[in-house]
């Protein structure tokens, strides 16, 4: 039978294997896995560290054992590929405990290698813990149990707050070191400050704006001089492609220093295939290659690798990136691009703001979100969504991940047909509701106004009017507004003077029916698009990016 | 201005007159609502009896005074239209309280009357209870404060078995009885079995496959002879759309004797607009016309007819009758058509069955759940899904949902990239794995075998292997199997037989690699669809439906 190679057993590499097997009962099939572990659920690590997940056991899905009698994979642990001999086909496998080496032919070559943790090359690095094998969270899990008596985490990116968030789970003082103006970069800031927020409610500091510059004993320095204590620091950093293999075989590598691969997982070597982390992906809504490093990515490629290989017609299928994660009871999610991508990218984009609740709100325990999503001014497409909340934030980041994966156009998510009872949404879902504003803004029934264009609307006169109630209005206000409650606004419009208006309200389903009213009587008049809730997060993220 | 009589204040009909007076100031709009409350929640009705929504306000989210206040509406509640007269182009409007009529001209009318509950037309009919209106509601809140001894919910749909549940929660003895063999008939028998294994463990008892033949001030005589005690009893038996009205004035009535309306919501009478439970939709897979009384439905109609008569473009959209509720601490959701449907429609169809847990195993506090989703062997297109569980399963369907309104075939499931983290999801999503079976079904890779075929197959010769552990074996197993574990199976290839196989094990899994495996090494094999546990679902719910 063919030889098949694998280097790499967990996420990518261990997909491709199961699946090799069901297809192919007679090629030989060898896993090499640098560590002590195969099948490992990298994502639970975090987990682990905090005792969310008990046993170690529940880490290890599968074993070499287990994995040759169930698929006849010959899987090598504590083995690493040292060299791929491209002329020859052969890797070279060294053993990690004993040194020893020895070759191994292939007919097809498998990478999925993953990625490494980077380390800031800064002096003292060496004393910062990693998170990405069972190996290190065992590590961090030990020196836990020796209860430092307090932990910084550099990085506050999905890994590194899950990790604080696990540090303190043990009663540990914990502080969040990130050097960009915001935690979770992914979101856009007035998202990400309700989880920077969340952090700050359960006890963890966290500190944006300034990096790390040297690692001591008893804690950090940062770039702007602060010190920061702490016996126990953790890189949470980000990942690098871990091309070293690659490399040194003379792949070619794309634009993000992954490896490159073509629409069916093929490297520049025919007879070479790349999968999950260490490769460039397509970015659905870019089209050029990005760095996506998702467990839910890697897996699927390694299956398609697989069938590909077994002479199946595989369709590439460029990423959008859904990702999540709950930090203490807080959860943020994102697919497609952020704005600020889609600014940088200098993309046009109109956005659709709404703080819908999770389901009824007439039925107990219905939880606030903030919802976010981007679309094409010209055709509807949607280009990404966020949202931050509790209850139902996964739910409807997957429904978004669909419509955009089926190409959906924005105003079509007014029309879908999604599951309600009074304990899952409301009759008008929060989906749907995307839906409707982005129809009225497309329609050219209700225009909206970003945030960050209130200031110089109202300088270049327009008249800001609070359509809450006079109580809202006290309670905080955007500052030159003016309190007309919508329920009044009728009474008033003589007195308004002549506009235009922009107008705005708690979440912005006031503020659209007085703009309505307003345009219909024939003022010039926009909604603040997600209300006073929106301006005040984006006010409360500007203010941290200039702090920063 | 134009003047627009809306008949019904509630999902369809306030949802039409709310969004009419966005698009519109200028107009003239009255709504008439026989019942003294408008824009209630029907939704919340059974949970206020619980007592699980405490305050009575929480139901009435609008009154007329403030829809007065914001959206200049004329509501009138307690008021009845009784006739409408096409010619003149008026209705005629009753007090409810006084009596006193009056007329009232339109130039649009719309009707939203909703439906009426049915009540069986047997003797004593008039002692069983309705829950529909607030004033429903607070009649049966306030009999339950009076402790009946036990109560009676006739009627196992959604609104009976949340009645039921509700009861229950007042420490009331409920027994439920259903004419059918089964709960919840929008699901297939052997998900919905699930529903009522949960309403037994709750101490709900269920009678199915028996009718009320006579209702008594101690409880009821069913038509098998039974008699069941309870001296509340509540009539939960489905609605017949409220056409009295409509078909008074002459407009033509559909199949279901429902309110015919075109893609525009427009009845026979151009002038006369009809939305909601009164009316039948286009079902999306069918294409026939149906009743779909389901408050999301009533409220897009409701806010569509008002864009179409302020003169905005309206595309038809039909209806996929996405459903949901939970009992106790089960959730049941479906969407589309089951199966039972499409076997009555003499529709070709494939299953896939799945019984995945709702987030990453390693991670705590994951649930199993049983998906099944039908398609078009065909094309691929998805007919229906259908889910019980617990958390995930509104995700799960909302996600197929959407899948459906978008056209996905069933295979592009598999490579949606929902949001995973370790506690929402797993790397392979529920969604994911479905698309897996089905692409594996539709390419050949792995047929299966419903668990009806299994009994006709082994009389045929088929041999049935079970490849769980031969522990798992010995715990039930389905008469006649051989056990082979699936970690064994290559070692004895040569005294398995000739075959054909039928393969199973706990859910499919281990059965589609053992299948695999079989195929590969040039044996005829199936795999049994849902394994073990679709079988003995589908198991339970025969005997059921013969018992009953
Ligand atoms: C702490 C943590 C939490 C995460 N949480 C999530 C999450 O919630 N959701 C999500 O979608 N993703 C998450 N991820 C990302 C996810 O784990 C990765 O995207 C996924 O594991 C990538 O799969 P892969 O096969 O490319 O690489 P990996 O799973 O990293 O596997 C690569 C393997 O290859 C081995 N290897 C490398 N080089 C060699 C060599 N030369 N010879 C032999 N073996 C070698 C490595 O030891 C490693 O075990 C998380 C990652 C981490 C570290
Ligand atoms: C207990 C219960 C629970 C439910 N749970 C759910 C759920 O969880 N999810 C879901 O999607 N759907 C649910 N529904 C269904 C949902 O409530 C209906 O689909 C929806 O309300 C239909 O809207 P409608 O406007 O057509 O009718 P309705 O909301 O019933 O409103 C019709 C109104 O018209 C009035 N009326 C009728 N005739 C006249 C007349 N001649 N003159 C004046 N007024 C008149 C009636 O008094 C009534 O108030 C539930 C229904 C009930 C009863
Ligand atoms: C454990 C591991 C080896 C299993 O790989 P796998 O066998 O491909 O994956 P699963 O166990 O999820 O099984 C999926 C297969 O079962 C099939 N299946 C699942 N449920 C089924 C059912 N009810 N009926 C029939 N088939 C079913 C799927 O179709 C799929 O088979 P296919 O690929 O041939 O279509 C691999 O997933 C792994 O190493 N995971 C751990 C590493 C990891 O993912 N880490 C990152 C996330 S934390
Ligand atoms: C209360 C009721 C009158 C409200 O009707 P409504 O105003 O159309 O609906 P909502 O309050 O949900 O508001 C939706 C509107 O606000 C807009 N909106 C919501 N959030 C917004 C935001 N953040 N920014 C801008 N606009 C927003 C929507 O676009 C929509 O306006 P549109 O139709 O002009 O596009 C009506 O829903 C009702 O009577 N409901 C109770 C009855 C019922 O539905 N029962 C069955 C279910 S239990």
């Amino acid at each position: 039978g063919r030889r098949i190679v694998v280097v790499g057993g967990v996420a990518g590499g261990m997909s491709a294997a199961a699946r090799l097997r069901r297809l192919c009962e007679h090629a030989s099939i060898t896993v090499i896995e640098r560590s002590g572990h195969v099948s490992y659920a990298n994502c639970g690590l975090p987990y682990y560290v905090g005792s969310v997940i008990e046993d170690r056991e529940d880490l290890v899905l599968q074993t070499p054992e287990r994995l040759q009698a169930r698929f006849r994979l010959d899987v090598r642990v504590n083995a690493e590929v040292v060299s791929i001999d491209r002329e020859r086909r052969e890797v070279r496998v060294r053993s990690v405990e004993t040194g020893e080496a020895s070759v191994l032919p292939y007919d097809t070559l498998i990478l999925s290698p993953g990625a490494v943790p980077i380390r800031p090359s800064i002096p003292g690095a060496d004393r910062m813990r990693v998170l990405r094998t069972v190996e290190d969270a065992e590590r961090l899990a030990s020196e836990v149990t020796t209860r430092p008596r307090s932990a910084i985490v550099v990085g506050a990116g999905f890994v590194g707050l899950e990790t604080a968030e696990n540090l303190a789970h043990h009663g540990i003082p914990v502080t969040v070191v990130e050097a960009r103006s915001q935690v979770l970069p992914v979101l856009d800031p007035e998202l990400a400050i309700a989880i920077e927020e969340t952090l700050e409610r359960h006890g963890v500091r966290v500190i944006t704006g300034a990096g790390v510059a040297e690692v001591h004993a008893w804690g950090v320095t940062l770039d702007d001089g602060q010190e920061v204590e702490g016996d126990l620091v953790v890189a949470a950093v980000g990942v690098r492609p871990d091309v070293r293999l690659a490399r040194a075989a003379g792949l070619e590598l794309g634009p993000h220093g992954g490896i490159l691969v073509d629409e069916t997982s093929r490297t520049s070597d025919p007879a070479i295939y790349a999968v999950g982390d260490a490769v460039e992906k397509v970015d659905a809504i870019s089209g050029s290659l990005e760095l996506v490093t998702l467990a839910h990515v890697a897996n699927r490629q390694g299956r398609r690798v697989a069938d590909h290989i077994c002479g199946r017609a595989v369709e590439a299928r460029p990423s959008i990136g859904t990702a999540i994660v709950r930090i203490f009871d807080t959860v943020a999610a994102s697919t497609g691009l952020s704005e600020q991508r889609l600014r940088a990218l200098g993309r046009a984009y109109q956005v659709v703001r709404a703080h819908p609740m999770s389901h009824a709100s007439y039925y107990p325990g219905a939880q606030p979100m903030s919802l976010k999503v981007m679309f094409d001014p010209s055709d509807g497409r949607i280009l990404g969504a966020q949202a931050v909340g509790g209850e139902g934030v996964d739910k409807r980041i997957d429904v978004l991940a669909t419509a955009i994966a089926a190409g959906l156009p924005v105003d079509e998510l007014a029309n879908l047909e999604l599951a309600y009872a009074p304990p899952f949404s409301s009759a008008k879902d929060p989906v749907n509701m995307v839906g409707y504003i982005a129809e009225n803004i497309r329609s050219g029934t209700c225009d909206v106004v970003e945030p960050e264009e209130v200031e110089s609307l109202v300088r270049d006169g327009w008249t800001l009017l609070d359509v809450r109630t006079a109580e809202e209005h006290r309670h905080g206000a955007i500052p030159g507004s003016v309190s007309v409650p919508v329920d009044e606004l009728r009474e008033h419009l003589e007195s308004l003077g002549d506009g235009p208006f922009v107008v705005y309200c708690a979440v912005g389903l006031r503020g659209h029916v007085a703009t309505t009213a307003l345009l219909e009587h024939g003022f010039k008049a926009r909604n603040l698009n997600g209300g006073h809730r929106s301006w005040a997060a984006w006010k409360a993220a500007e203010r941290m990016a200039l702090a920063g």
